[in-house]
């Protein structure tokens, strides 16, 4: 794709725009009413060699999604009538990937440059009025951006992002005549040292009228040692045949910043994680250190929620008001009710607690694990698909699986549900106010009644009545004269 | 409170001083011989909108402790005969957070800015010679930099503190005559292009004459858009009455940021975070990644101690000499014998461990854990309220709660104590030298004698002599032609 | 030491190189043919009293190594034909920890300086025909930069190590002539305001001529406030005497970064760590956070390995393709088969686990766990001496020590084997097929037979047939009229 912006990582940030702020505006409040139609071309064809991955680029994750979802988020926020996805290497993974997305499939089979990508899709483009193309592997770009690029390009015939570096090496630079127009990109290596001082570059994106973008691509060239068809040529036949250029830039230079490597791809899960904390912090989310917290999903916090250290996020979360997370936790699709405490080192997935909880240290809830309110779970305790009810206590070294647990039990440690015959899983029904004592094994199908309580160490094959004991337990002696091992050489 | 340099998280630390450095340091050595009386007022009746809490701003902890505690350490690090503070919203929240601390209180109800705060304060003031105020929302400010402070304003009636930023943008400036005497503060909006380039600006805390303040404060208007009486007022009627107006600086821009809201509150807490541990560094502590460590409370450690990534210090802990503690630990309020090894994943709180023992990975010691020299701990293991003698070892997936654990114990994997029947607690004494079978249940209150063996997967119910082994345990038979369950469809 | 490069931490990194590229090439070729005899000296023997440790400072770890073994693997990678190390504080201390290595000692029993520290290393660098010298203290010096060093000094008697650094205060300057030949080097303290300017600064690494040097050594004076003989004369001494003195830099200045102090190390961990991070990625290995990446050690990724936040990985780790490692992992000297996922928090120490397993959250591999391949292992279970055969799961709260598990075994929740009798070990084996009810105690050694089935709660001391059922389980009774125990007051 020539040298274009997303070659390298970047580390400044700058903006500025050519058409007054005000104008943008007043375009962008225009966009949503004209009825012409956009389509959305997606370049995802490329190979990533750099990756050395298996792995499709534009498969590989950043905030726990395929960078190509990303990119195909901002294109729906831009309202486009028709998306398209150029694939090319690992194109049925690709396919697969994005299954359940509305979006329609170009092939690239010979990697042939950028323009020939773009050239794949125009087929599948005729009905529409203006062309964008966005990147795969570019997966920051914000819809606010695409739009501010749609609004500025709506007055011409093709529209550019262009971004201000302060280091520019290496990438084509925005050549502009006295009166500020764009006249031609030239590469790093064809600049002359005026050029080479020129700071805005081409970042690739860009928007055109669709039958005009369909006659230049048609007079692309392949005469370059690469012997490809380069997108940025369009531009200078564009600027040739007198057509007004318009530019715009992103808020933030990480929009335009493609992954290249696995080095980029961190440094945009970064950014990306970065941006994500302060957006919650500024919400009303308290993080003890912004740089330590990832969200690979979407967390709904309500007020004066507290996050320690190195917690992970993933999925939907929603916690409610007050509530506190411990340091080392992963939290992946649940919802935590309000003044609820999740200690430090648990892992919770697919799980629901309620108000007032008090969840870890190391506890650990699975899928379709159900909390009540004022429930106690503590160290080293897994439940799984489970019920427990207001505020039943489960402290210690337990497992519980496949139970329905009622009000005010208290669980002692070491409980197992033995609820796997070794072929089908059972129930184990324990009613509210039961006491089962430390060790117990509660072999499923099994009901422990209302009020029951249960000796310590038994194991419960048969139903144990309400509001009684239950024991199961061998008679204790002690043999005499009985000597201890010693120690075998 | 206008546009203070609280409004702001700092990123470059400068300095300077007015006074030369020698008149400085002689005035710091004259501060505790002199007589005048010192009053503080710290003004912490502020909304906090920004924080999005329904906790007052003051009260959001750094470091572990409410902003307003650190405040208040550092005004008494200044030896102040009376201390003020001005609480507004959220009032009774912040007196019943500082009920333990000796300060007075003064109520501002309705927010008229910091002028009218401290005018609530006065009253309390009476009997002292100079007032200083400070801030509740400004927490790093260090006494050294008060000390200063004082000293610089010693010797006449009004002494402020500034500071030099290299972007001062929306801060009130500091203006001064050709003399380099304070003549006014300009704030952002009202400040010529030339005064926009002055660097040094008002960081709001100042020390001032007390029947001199008490006078100004009287004359102070609130002819102003917001309605509200600004304490930065005062210092232009100091300079028009000719009043030579004293300055320094802090050592830190950090000392005098302010929080506004939680992106803030981050950038100090890091801050703070960063300071301790290179204190802790140069003290002689090994800290594997220094920005990956949080102290909330204070950290005692003896020579060649070693703690390794992402441990949490809370509360009072100290750690004897070469203590290495593992990555992901969190210690509360413990102390820790000199050589002991605190692996992966721990969470200690409020324990005590001796000299040479090994504790973890996956341990979990809780309040009144006794650890004496050279036990171990392993995974899975949770301690309470439990002390555990000399050489002792408890290695895995056991609960001890309650108990007495003499030297030279054995406990097996997966032994409980069952301590609570429901309504009781209950003691469990295992003498000197006795070994616990695995499994075991341990239905307290009992006790196992010295040196006796419990066969493993025994319920212990009653007493277990010593020297012998007791066992609880069912016959062990094979039912021939059962059949294994087979998965039902 | 004089002030050398060595005491501080830097950041900025520059680098230039006095001799044209083309001919440094050409030289390093000719390094490996020519016959010169290379002595490598490596001075180990200051104090170290800003480290505030009993460890002598050379012994710290960085990256989970001594410092002096970093230096020593960097004199090994020029081909030294002998490598002396200088002691003094701690030598036995210091010699104990390099017993496997091969290099000879040299002691310096006072410390009078660096000149004095090489002398005493000179006796047993008789049959070289150049002496290079290192710094025990200063350990990311490269191969590279060394061999570059080599072949700069091949052309002279003697070749410097020099840096460029932006703010150069405190460091030893390199005057040179107008025709760019060194001419001294000149000390802070002694630097006109001119030569303050100088921003190229003596690093103290240096290669001579053996015979020369002998000389310049024997001329050394101690006629300075500290009495001490120290190198840099050398330099002087050799451009008095016409002798041209090359120069090399090196690639980036935390080569030539030493360790005074625990700050200092810790941000040469950091540069280590990060460094490692960037490694990995670029070929081929995701690193969710780069800057929460340990490694201590080495690690051999395979293709689209991805780590999670905060994992540390020590001695000698192998993760095949497609290993996913969830965070907070720690994993120690293991080898980890294709497609396996670790999920967040296990640690994971001299353990082999096959391809397709997946093993935790909270689970704790020990030395001589082999888990063969698609084998499952959950939370809060430990491994210890155990193999685990093709597909078994132990999947909740369990300890295995000293079994053979066969294929296809399920381990239900809360198994322990009694492999200890409180004096010896016994060994477990549980056949193919055989099914394990939770909470089941094997007491070893014992065996369960193939397709056997043992009842929740048993505990088993002898052998259980294949193919049936065995259990030992005491009858399960209702006390009818017993009473829960109420609260005592």
């Amino acid at each position: 794709m020539g040298s274009s912006v997303r070659s390298a990582g970047f580390t400044d940030r700058r903006r500025s725009s050519t058409l007054p702020t005000w104008k943008v505006r007043w375009l962008v409040a225009q966009t949503g009413k004209d009825d012409m139609k956009l389509g959305v071309v997606i370049l995802a064809a490329g190979l990533g060699k750099r990756m050395r991955s298996s792995l499709p680029k534009v498969l590989h994750p950043l905030a726990g999604r395929p960078l190509l979802l990303h990119v195909l988020d901002a294109a729906r926020g831009c309202e486009a009538a028709q998306v398209v996805v150029v694939h090319g290497h690992g194109g049925e993974r690709v396919q697969s990937a994005l299954q359940d997305e509305e979006c329609a499939w170009a092939e690239q089979a010979e990697q042939r440059g950028t323009g020939h990508a773009l050239i794949q899709a125009m087929p599948l483009m005729g009905d529409m009025d203006r062309v964008m193309v966005l990147y795969g592997d570019v997966p920051l770009i914000s819809p606010q951006t695409l739009r501010r690029l749609i609004a500025t390009g709506a007055e011409t015939q093709l529209g550019l992002l262009t971004a201000e570096m302060s280091d520019p090496t290496g990438y084509g630079r925005i050549l502009r005549d006295a009166n500020g127009c764009v006249t031609r990109i030239v590469e790093q290596k064809d600049a002359t040292p005026d050029e080479r001082e020129v700071r805005e570059i081409n970042t690739g994106f860009l928007i055109a009228d669709r039958a005009r973008l369909q006659t230049w691509l048609g007079r692309l060239g392949n005469d370059n040692a690469q012997g490809e068809y380069y997108l940025t040529d369009v531009i200078e036949m564009a600027a040739w045949e007198g057509v007004t250029i318009a530019t715009t830039q992103p808020e933030d230079l990480f929009e335009v910043a493609g992954v290249n490597d696995r080095v980029q791809l961190a440094e945009l899960e970064r950014f990306y994680q970065r941006r994500a904390a302060e957006d919650l912090m500024r919400s009303g989310v308290t993080l003890a250190d912004p740089a330590r917290f990832d969200l690979r999903g979407r967390l709904e916090a309500e007020q004066d929620v507290s996050i320690d250290v190195n917690v992970v996020i993933e999925g939907k979360v929603r916690l409610a008001s007050g509530v506190r997370v411990g340091p080392n936790c992963l939290l992946r699709d649940c919802v935590i009710g309000p003044g609820t405490e999740i200690q430090a080192n648990c892992v919770i997935e697919q799980a629901e607690v309620g108000a007032d909880a008090r969840i870890g240290p190391f506890a650990r809830l699975r899928p379709e694990a159900r909390l009540a309110d004022q429930t106690h779970v503590g160290n080293f305790v897994e439940i799984k698909k489970t019920s427990v009810g207001l505020g039943s206590k489960v402290n210690h070294l337990t497992y519980l699986g496949d139970a329905e647990v009622g009000a005010g039990v208290n669980v002692g440690a070491g409980t197992i549900t033995c609820n796997y015959d070794g072929a089908n899983k059972f129930k184990t029904r324990i009613g509210d106010g039961a006491f089962i004592g430390s060790n117990a094994a509660l072999v499923a199908p099994v009901t422990v009644g209302e009020g029951a309580t249960i000796g310590a160490g038994s194991v419960i094959g048969k139903d144990a009545p309400p509001e009684q004991l239950t024991v199961a337990r061998a008679r204790q002696v002690t043999i005499r004269g009985w000597k201890r091992p010693i120690k075998s050489s």
